[in-house]
């Protein structure tokens, strides 16, 4: 006679209840107070020596434009590339362009190890220095590495706690999907955003630490303390919201989506960095004619913790810093997110929900009336009360250098953002947002940091 | 004070039940009984005038191979075109080749529209002509129209029903997510496989009617009658399954898919038609060196009832028919289907799961021993009392001349296929496969096919 001993449950009913509980453990937490957690994060910063120059892109290791197409590749061919693009969208107002693009073919593992203590989950978080970023260290996941540094391509030490992320060590799986990362700068780029949870002892190293979700919703309201890879990962744990219903139902906000995708024509080609029209290469940046958007630039990085001790490498530094902003209103007293499908050159479709607002204001400032981004000036002139939240983190600093951001959730009435917004425009309650966040590809990297300040009660609708 | 009388639920939780009561009404349904509709569609081929001859590439309209590229392309740019795919997957008995492959950016619509009689959904199935099926006409959904075809691009009447797709009419959206199509032969082709419900009177057209799930499936059990496009919207359909659990947590599914994604560098690049190696182009055929595959070819269509009443277009025409299969086994009471994490050249995203086996013999009879397709031998093999269900259908009949597929589900013991099945592999519950069709680009269309099946009672584990 058969018998469901071999079977598991299709979902954890416990686990949403236990994120809760984590979420809602804040200060002093069970392993590690803030107040010494601040402490802690200046000691590694120090007790490390990092160092990031500028440096002429002839001055790069193993790093150089290739001959013919005059892409940016590393002599193994490995780690990434930057590369031309011609994009095509046809509408707005920059219906075609080309840029260039960083091309990581690679999936890499985004991993957080997750742990019960005193029947709270706790997160094992790295201080992890990045060249890009501002600060140089910030909070980032257990794991962040690409194939090539697991597969050790860049002869580096071991990942640390790699093992329980590759199923060599006993852990359960919590979340594990592929997701976007900036449509702007990286052509169809995704990681894997996993956390897993053990119940083995495990060894904390130097530059690791136990916190409670709601610790790290403190410290997201923090400036440049959370890196980005942290927030995505954090995006996707399957946290509750108390949700009576929603204005729309899943199913008419998945069918929005599919008509979004539909009536979207976007080309995007490959093209030869040396062929990308509109920007100009010196000895030590590539550069925008308008000096917009950004510059491919180069530094040599020495970091006295990392599995490889020294390395040159390209980065793209944004010239100016952006705005992300979800809009929120209650609908039927549940509170909502206005997102947009957004169109962005490297998504692998097209499109994904973003913010309301992701705008670098500078690049529609000569923009007026209709020709303006909807809802860019409410969120750049909105008054303080309306302001739910606002902190300032950075981009992916292994890729991007000072690419800041200013996040905000920004309440608006029915006036102003009504129940029908504009075509490319719906409302979908946070509930709606975390259950796409379980298949991947559906909301973009900005989205997910914003998603990550609800999940860990950063913010509250 | 806020109200929630503006909301919708999330889930429509009678849906399930509704579609199960479909699927259980069978034989003589509410408006058409199967021997009806039998005679229906007899009359529907022969009241209608349909002729489809071959030809060379020369005589078409409006169709040429381009002067640089050798793309075959329409003069408006529009419709598909075929060029030509450099893929590189890096293992397996093919690790390289070229390959024309037909690009058609547009997203479509498959839609079906459902309305209740006497209590029970029925279906809108129309008897439309297509010219590469073998029997020329076969059950199709109410609405397949490419956005040329409704946009009119090709200057024809007006697609029926399609109001019902657009938000013109009033409807309730049951299901609408973006799915491929086959990968072999598509460059990251999608369409929108649409049902949505209606309680409105709804005049029925001569070459339309309505049947339950139930009907549906029983015509699944016949031979090349429910064509592709119906099979694919009907699979994503969210009907019920009673399982108690699965082998794996959803979670672990997700993860296992991700893992598979990762492990996969598959690097396709298009080139044009023209610089495609090991195919030669002749007067009315485009062939491979080998005789293997497909060909390109050319026909003349005339239809008394379509859009437009005659057209010249290429098909690609198989050289061979396929196998494709679900092995099903039960595993701790629950029946469970294998999947295969299946890499193909036009998907998106490199791989999507696919059925256990999914093969043109012919193309591995060199092959031995490990060299061999995973399962292939025992499907082939497989003894009458193991076979669960069997028939023959067609592809895409707009696409593809004469391109039949034998499917089957056939049942394993755990020696054949154990728990733990080679890397690539893995068991889900139909419920598992259920709940992936509803985010769409996670499921081929083969096993689409089969979850049709599935879905209908065509076959019951």
């Amino acid at each position: 006679m058969p018998t469901t001993s071999t079977l598991s449950a299709r979902q954890d009913v416990g686990l949403p209840a236990r994120l809760a509980r984590s979420a809602a453990t804040g200060g002093t937490g069970c392993r590690m107070s803030l107040t010494d957690f601040t402490g802690w994060l200046t000691h590694r910063t120090t007790v490390n020596r990092f160092r990031v120059e500028r440096i002429p892109f002839a001055d790069m290791d193993a790093w150089s434009f290739h001959p013919e197409t005059g892409n940016l590749v590393h002599d193994t061919g490995r780690f990434f590339s930057v590369e031309g693009l011609h994009v095509t969208v046809g509408e707005g107002p920059f219906p075609e362009w080309q840029q260039p693009i960083i091309n990581q073919p690679e999936i890499g593992i985004l991993g957080i190890l997750a742990k019960e203590f005193d029947g709270v989950l706790h997160f094992l978080m790295q201080a992890k220095m990045e060249p890009g970023n501002t600060n140089l260290v910030q909070l980032s996941p257990t794991v962040q590495a690409t194939r090539s540094n697991y597969t050790k391509a860049h002869k580096g030490a071991d990942v640390k706690y790699l093992q329980y992320f590759t199923g060599a060590a006993d852990a359960t799986v919590l979340v594990d999907v592929l997701q976007s990362e900036h449509g702007a700068w990286f052509y169809r780029k995704f990681n894997r955003n996993v956390v897993v949870e053990t119940t083995q002892d495990v060894a904390v190293d130097d530059d690791f630490c136990w916190l409670t979700l709601g610790q790290i919703g403190e410290l997201l309201r923090r400036d440049d303390v959370v890196n980005m890879d942290s927030r995505t990962v954090l995006a996707c744990l399957p946290v509750p919201f108390e949700e009576p219903g929603a204005l729309h139902s899943d199913a008419e906000l998945l069918s929005w989506y599919a008509a979004e995708r539909s009536r979207h024509s976007v080309d995007v080609r490959r093209i030869p960095l040396a062929g990308v029209t509109g920007w100009r290469r010196g000895t030590d940046s590539m550069d925008h004619d308008l000096g917009w958007y950004f510059r491919v630039v180069a530094v040599r990085v020495q970091a006295s913790n990392r599995e490889v001790g020294a390395w040159t490498q390209p980065l793209f530094e944004p010239r100016d810093s952006g705005v992300i902003a979800f809009l929120t209103r209650k609908i039927g007293g549940v509170p909502h997110l206005l997102a947009h499908a957004r169109v962005e050159a490297g998504f692998i479709d097209s499109i994904e929900l973003a913010p309301t607002v992701q705008y670098t204001p500078r690049h529609y400032a000569h923009l007026t009336g209709d020709a303006r981004p909807p809802f860019l000036d409410m969120v750049l002139a909105a008054r303080p009360d309306r302001i739910r939240y606002e902190a300032v983190h950075s981009e992916e600093g292994g890729r991007f250098l000072n690419a800041q951001a200013r996040y905000l959730i920004v309440e608006a009435d029915e006036t102003e953002a009504p129940d029908e917004p504009p075509p490319g425009y719906r409302w979908l309650t946070a509930g709606q947002l975390n259950t796409l966040l379980r298949y991947g590809r559906y909301v973009n990297v900005q989205a997910r940091t914003l998603m990550a300040l609800l999940n860990s009660h950063a913010a509250e609708l």
